[in-house]
């Protein structure tokens, strides 16, 4: 027997048909012997509809406000799913952030877990009862509703099966598991049996969308055995886990990419102490998120120049807050591209295995495709492209580290 | 300075641009100088569909869950209310239910109101802050959400106003306030300005859907000023108070009736106790509310008729409940009809005044309208007759008793 906690996101709870095949693979689990709490997102669509409503009741936003309007979204399909559970003679209840409770900091739209209460719960499975728990929901050190914000589904399932001391945490989506790369433009991509947090960790944050970021690092922390599996079939998925479970790997994991980057350089910079600070100061004061920086080696002495990446719709918002402090920063010139694409070759066997950068590189440079930044962490090489040349060099990359064959 | 409950219904939130127009008008009270808590039901036609949802995911309905669904109607509805209000510079928050609470019994789906805690919100009110709560909704001592069943908004509307001991609960409605009778088959039907709350009790059970019934009567048992007016126009609507407010009237209020009744007569039962316990024990083990009861005097001393009438909606199943019984009541033959109406006449006047009761059955009789079952109470005179002939008997009592006429 184990304590399994099965996630189901929109999709998968789309429709009252949806709702019903959910129940019967929550069926299955608990028939096989297991302890089961489900955590389930809206129904795909109903988020969207609320957020609507909320922006266009009034522009001045009262996150408490808009956290109670959309938290009904997985209340309604936590009670749907539960009457589902029990009319195929399957004991179950719905729970809300609150009832449990999922105690969230007061950042309401964006709240952080705090710490989770699972006594009864626990209670209640060892004595056969379903959890039908609603993702994305807690409850705010104000006594109100927050939510975690967008994709904080994965959270809360990471989170409840740490709080739970889950066996697995099951992410139930509309994939069939995490691939080599994307199916889409490489139809030889291959899904993967297992992959380690750290790996899968940084899949997410280059752009492969299976999973949110946050609820890796949680499960992460956590030590919670994850699985990305598909809501329509029934195979197995992918085993998100530890390194140290994973056999010895002797290749990559994955090709990872972004098609939706653009690229600032800021030419001509006097070469002084504050100036780097000055520029992403100003660009984290209106949020934006900068992923990859690279300053050149200054030819003379006097100048130098600052390239960095980030999301292609914050190009405009960055460009301009760049030229309001242009006097101040004295730079002679500002560049900057939107038709740029990061990829990144990820695993863990770069521990280990020199040579995995030059190959890489090789790669590219056969096939004329110029590298604009390059990128490295420990498991992990980041190159930012022209975007025409994204499926090229991801198709050209899965190939030459025969990401298609088996381990 | 006054402390007032408005309670707005399914139509007056139905869409933002309505929920932009209630915001105003709470803040018209406001700036008035007035504390306000507003009542909200979800927006027209959600609970429907949520009801519809609940249902159709399960035939076997667990009313916690059902519970948990239908709640967030109002949910909704508060919350952007709130955001509305915000944006006019109108200080606001929501309350759902359990956040007050609004402590109900565990008779999910059609709780009942026990106790109110609504310190915090007093609190707030004596800060300027208007409080936006949920109507319909409570928390039951399991600690899940509970609601009040259907027309709960007008009950939540009355208790809140009782526990925060507030001047007035002005509840707004799709008409202008109570009239004389049905203005849309009696043309001449004049809105009152004030009804007692007996009067308005016998209006609501008689058929006037203006307001339910249960939050009549927790009106009355909490002496709570109601006013019933309208949310679209801004006019004076009617108050429904103590009799000791009402000047001495002359005549009767109004004239209600229910085109929706059945009729059944039991004829020939055996003349013996516990013939009629028998009968109404088995229709209520199925839910059915009986309305009017007859027993005809015997004849013969062996045998006895009972006539009763109930929701045309229930017959059926009434009949077939009875005809279960045959043997056991030995009865000879089961009548029914199912084209019944329910007109009654309604006035504290009565206690003073006879001849009221004369007067109506002089005008059905000069009309040629057979009066079937006649029933009264202290401030009522109701009849049964044909369906055919409601406007017939509505707009010749509305004439007789001067009706159109102001006191």
């Amino acid at each position: 027997m184990a304590r399994i906690v099965q996630k189901f996101g929109g999709t998968s709870v789309g429709d009252l048909e949806r709702i019903r095949n959910v129940a019967q693979r929550v069926k299955l689990c608990v028939e096989a012997g297991n302890q089961v709490a489900v955590v389930v997102s809206a129904m795909a669509g109903t988020t969207n509809r609320l957020i609507e409503w909320a922006n266009q009741i009034g522009s001045m936003h009262d996150a408490r406000e808009y956290d109670t309007i959309v938290s009904t979204g997985e209340q309604i399909s936590v009670g749907l799913l539960s009457i589902a559970l029990q009319n195929i003679g399957v004991d179950a209840r719905s729970w809300l952030g609150w009832q449990i409770p999922f105690k969230t900091d007061d950042f309401h739209s964006a709240a952080r877990i705090e710490e989770i209460n699972a006594k009864e719960i626990i209670y209640r499975l060892n004595k056969g009862q379903v959890a039908v728990v609603a993702g994305f929901q807690g409850i705010a050190p104000d006594g109100r509703i927050s939510t975690l914000g967008r994709g904080g589904s994965d959270t809360s399932a990471v989170a409840l099966a740490a709080a739970i001391d889950a066996d697995r945490c099951d992410i139930f989506t509309d994939v069939e598991g995490v691939y080599t790369t994307d199916p889409r433009i490489m139809p030889k991509a291959r899904k993967l049996d297992s992959i380690t947090f750290e790996e899968m960790l940084e899949m997410a944050s280059a752009g492969a969308r299976v999973l949110q970021t946050r609820s890796v690092a949680m499960a992460m922390r956590h030590s919670v055995n994850l699985q990305v599996l598909s809501s329509f079939k029934e195979s197995p998925g992918t085993l998100v886990q530890n390194e140290e479970k994973q056999m010895e790997k002797q290749k990559v994991s994955g090709i990872a990419y972004s098609a939706e980057e653009a690229k600032v350089t800021v030419v001509g910079l006097p070469d002084k102490p504050g100036i780097a600070a000055r520029i992403f100061g100003a660009l984290a004061e209106i949020h934006i998120n900068v992923d990859m920086i690279v300053q050149s080696a200054s030819t003379d002495s006097e100048k130098t120049d600052i390239t960095f990446s980030l999301a292609r719709s914050d190009l405009w918002d960055a460009v301009k807050s760049i030229k309001n402090i242009k006097e101040e920063l004295d730079f002679e010139r500002l560049d900057h591209d939107d038709n740029i694409a990061k990829v990144s070759v990820i695993g863990t066997a770069m521990r280990t295995q020199p040579g995995i950068a030059k190959r890489m590189f090789e790669v590219l440079s056969d096939k004329q495709i110029n590298m604009q930044v390059i990128s490295t962490s420990e498991i992990k090489i980041s190159v930012l492209i022209q975007a025409d040349y994204t499926e090229l060099a991801v198709r050209s990359l899965h190939d030459a580290f025969g990401l298609d064959r088996p381990d």
